[in-house]
């Protein structure tokens, strides 16, 4: 069989999320590459080699998974969620673009993403248009951040943000937040969901005036709603109609 | 066993895309409540009821399933992708609003929204911030729907539209591929992506200069790329990275 490279979606954490097709791929591979964290995920067995390696390692893991395919073995690189995402599928077609092998056979297959799985848990807040941004700057400047949280607010539609904060970088979300109230208001609704589908998970439903940065780590998704946004019964949700502009 | 309303995503068609949570929940329904070609997706079975409905039937079907469960049966909406994206999550937190049952014990349960399950067939071209818009003006008027176009072309995010076109309103997707054109420039990337993961699909990759309205209809999906949005090799893939700005 000639060598293949998968990029698989492991979903936010739970196995009852993880869909047939990737445990399939999973099933005939001869290689797992990921970050070490999603490849603990994976049961060893024989014949399989399992290759855990550090964050930020994003564009060496995908090499090393093209490589291992020239070789003609068949590899899937695990990514958490879904890999389209904000995930492995970008950084393996950067690679890509830097190699002489760009006709290896590759597929990628999607999963549930953690904003998705989040706004399951709260009620439907992304019920209506939204939009998904990678807070984090390692790649991006803070003030395109800045420009696309405007235009999100201006244009109301609700708002799912991966990465909001991490120790490198502890202010930077405080600043998101002042921004949000400033485009928003204080009422509008904010769903902090950590680690949703594993043993700790946490949902935490509140407005932007109550917000507070140290409500968000590096496993925190961060949803914020529309203007129509609200509760009802337990439930987070955002109405599908909207009134005449 | 008191009753119980699930809402659950059935991914975009294919069986090995339904996750084995979904997959649990049909196992043990005593109602499938959905629209009918969704409906027609479950295997029948001793015990268990299928209630097809109409389109456009939303919110009599959120209220049927509320009913069924009043009753103490265990129901299951079935909605296509995921159902907190513009599905039927946020209909039954409407219907939901306006009765006294809203204790009621529901849960939602993601799917793979054809969004990503078609943005995964590509490559990767929603790798970076993106919108999800809803291109129906059945809901919303078209005004706002221009107004969040532009908001997500003038903020650089990749999209992903959905219902871009019926018999209903043939000319309105005419104007947002105008819309797109005037704001992202001729040569910006766009997919269509038809019944992903079905026996129907169909993905065609051009730019905004060659896209024309025909090339989508109700079970299409359209991908915008953002700036960087180039291909390699087969694929079409946004970078994870941006200069600064």
């Amino acid at each position: 069989m000639s060598g293949r490279v998968t990029v698989a979606g492991l979903g936010p954490g739970a196995t009852d999320l993880v869909t047939p097709e990737v445990w399939a791929a999973l099933a005939e591979a001869t290689d797992v590459v990921g970050y070490a964290p999603y490849v603990a995920r994976i049961t060893p067995r024989s014949g399989l080699r399992l290759h855990g390696s550090d964050n930020r390692a994003e564009l060496d893991r995908a090499h090393l998974a093209l490589d291992l395919a020239a070789e003609g073995l068949r590899v899937v690189i695990v990514s958490s969620g879904d890999p389209g995402v904000f995930a492995m599928a970008s950084a393996l077609f950067e690679a890509l673009e830097a190699r002489t092998d760009q006709q290896t056979d590759i597929r990628i297959l999607p999963g549930i993403t953690a904003m998705l799985a989040a706004a399951a848990r709260a009620g439907a807040p992304l019920g209506h248009d939204f939009c998904a941004i990678n807070l984090s700057d390692n790649l991006k400047p803070f003030a395109l951040i800045e420009q696309r949280l405007r235009h999100a607010a201006r244009g109301d539609f609700a708002m799912g943000f991966y990465n909001p904060r991490s120790a490198s970088r502890p202010h930077q979300f405080s600043r998101v937040l002042d921004i949000l109230r400033e485009e928003c208001g204080p009422e509008r609704m904010i769903i902090f969901a950590r680690a949703v589908s594993t043993l700790d998970e946490a949902l935490r439903i509140t407005t932007l005036a109550e917000a507070r940065p140290e409500m968000a780590d590096m496993r925190t998704v961060v949803l914020v709603g529309n203007a129509a946004t609200r509760r009802v019964g337990n439930w987070v949700y955002t109405p599908r109609s909207v009134e005449g502009v």
